[in-house]
């Protein structure tokens, strides 16, 4: 069975949610799942789509309902003191230990997404980022060699690709899950992705 | 205990949705529901904001999550011919109903609905409101009755009345339920609605 793609950014509640789920959740049917983090703006931009939540009213709404679903599904959040962060460091970071270290990529990229969303950690910073892959593996070398691999041509080419391929897919939102090409936006499709995977196992 | 507000637009397949859930969830628990159709563009621009699933992207996805969340909900569903439909003669029929024959009003809106979302008619004319009235109740007289009181400045007024009441509410969705003040948007969070009703039995 091909994998199911699960896009995110790093910087979406929801997107955290959905990546402590989809993994035991697929792997109940027999999936794997391949993580691709993006820049949720700049895929909006490229497929000509305002940036979400920007208006008052929604992010009063949005910010309220991050804390419910969490409580929902049984997860530790709060609200990061820095939010939203930027994050293109730590998808950089996660590119870079998919292609040198595969097997340490996904284990990053929940580290950070606690650290975040759970820990009240920033994780914009480039220094911040080199410090949690070092925690993780010493596969980029030292913090030193990771915070220069992070501001690497090579690394925002990875994530440029990478952005490129999910706005091809039309992938439009954060988290954003696709099962043998049918998509599903937002954490509160789990019910009907288990459904799907059911249905297809 | 106080009702439940539940805020629609008749054009809305998730609005739908709600509709063939939300009573007999709410009864559950002992509550009631008071309906409060409105129309979402207008509530949308009078709270600044661009109406929703115009761009192409979405719009292919959101038609494909109609019919799934459909079946995901059991609920009989097609994308009307005549999609999205014009829906003040329908509100406007709701507000009338809802003064002069209160028991009729939310009958009607389900019978126009269903309608609609089930079986394909066109529910935008004046015409066809007077005649689904019509079929409902006697209260607002015969359909040329209807037809004149749909157009009159009162009914207008009543409609234009219960936007404003959803915007001070700050409804920017459909379907959009406020349960003792917490707001709930999106047919996909009947869940949470489940829980919290639970939670104030």
């Amino acid at each position: 069975m091909p994998p199911i793609d699960f896009y995110f950014d790093f910087a979406s509640p929801y997107g955290y949610f959905m990546s402590e789920k989809i993994d035991a959740l697929a792997a109940e049917r027999g999936r794997r799942v391949t993580w691709r983090p993006i820049l949720l703006f700049a895929a909006l931009r490229a497929l000509g789509l305002p940036p979400p939540f920007e208006h008052p009213v929604k992010l009063e709404y949005i910010t309220a309902d991050f804390a419910r679903s969490a409580r929902f599904l049984g997860l530790g959040y709060r609200l990061p003191p820095a939010f939203p962060a930027l994050t293109q460091q730590a998808a950089r970071a996660f590119y870079l230990l998919n292609r040198q270290a595969p097997a340490d990529a996904v284990p990053f990229a929940q580290a950070a997404l606690r650290a975040y969303f759970r820990d009240g950690q920033d994780i914009a910073s480039n220094d911040m980022v080199a410090q949690m892959v070092c925690e993780q593996t010493e596969a980029l070398g030292d913090a030193a060699a990771v915070r220069d691999a992070l501001q690497s041509a090579d690394a925002k080419t990875l994530l440029q690709d990478a952005i490129t391929a999910a706005v091809e897919n039309k992938v439009f939102g954060s988290p954003f899950v696709v099962i043998d090409g049918e998509p599903f936006f937002g954490v509160d499709r789990l019910p009907q992705i288990a459904q799907k995977l059911a249905a297809t196992a």
